[in-house]
């Protein structure tokens, strides 16, 4: 199956990692959130080719995720701004450099640091319940199918 | 710069991605979160193809993130679970979840729901500061970078 294939499927899970969810996507929207703009920059910080940079930020404009924006008109140069789709991957972001903290890290402070600018505090921020505000784990939850997606996994057990 | 080069990058996002920032290490770790243990399933369910399948589960034990365990000595068949370092990746998953259902979703209700086990309640976990209790976007972070950390940032700005 491929990467388009999984965009097709019904778990929203599959949906966004077929437009997301790989290593070089992940390394431009970090990019994105230390506050790089242009494509020089992001060359240089992800140290990704410029062919490849370049097909990446054509499918994310695509997918509205970010937009670009003119900041010369002579020569015509642009920047590029995460749209409100792109700011709401920041927990994906959070999330994986929470787990490289924490799991890969080689004992120094982490490199980036963040800062809740309401409170004030270097914060760690975590995944929690907001009817009952407790924090949460991968063992407090349960997930609950629908019966369409229910039937479509018993499909896929049947049917090889 | 190959996938292996992001691992040696200071940034725990770029480590972090280099070892499971891939849409078929998501997809795996999906099914291991819905409770699959066994590679058929896991082939059924992705649908990734057995050799694609195998890889990945070499390396994420060698990782740690996933532990082998026999169920049956004659014949010798092994399950999958996940170790305290797999279970530690739920809020990504999460993350992209909740991102694919809100931006990518097809009008019908998400496939799945979390139901958090301690109040009971069908939740949307939230990215939450534990210092103060509020929930957190983007908007509310900055960033603040080691001095080491910054000065990479900079050589790579002056040796393109």
């Amino acid at each position: 199956m491929s990467r388009a294939d999984l965009s097709l499927q019904s778990c929203s899970i599959a949906r966004a990692v077929a437009q997301v969810g790989d290593e070089w996507t992940i390394m431009i929207l970090r990019e994105m959130f230390l506050g790089s703009r242009r494509f020089d920059d992001f060359l240089r910080q992800t140290r990704m080719s410029s062919h490849l940079l370049s097909g990446r930020l054509k499918k994310l404009e695509a997918l509205g995720v970010i937009r670009r924006e003119k900041y010369s008109e002579h020569p015509p140069r642009s920047e590029y701004r995460l749209t409100a789709m792109g700011h709401d991957l920041w927990p994906v972001i959070i999330a994986f450099k929470q787990w490289g903290d924490r799991w890969l890290g080689d004992g120094d402070d982490a490199p980036v640091q963040i800062v809740h600018k309401g409170c004030g505090h270097v914060t760690h921020p975590q995944m929690t319940c907001p009817d009952c505000g407790q924090a949460m784990t991968a063992h407090d939850a349960r997930a609950e199918l629908t019966q369409s997606y229910e039937n479509e996994r018993q499909a896929a057990r049947r049917h090889p």
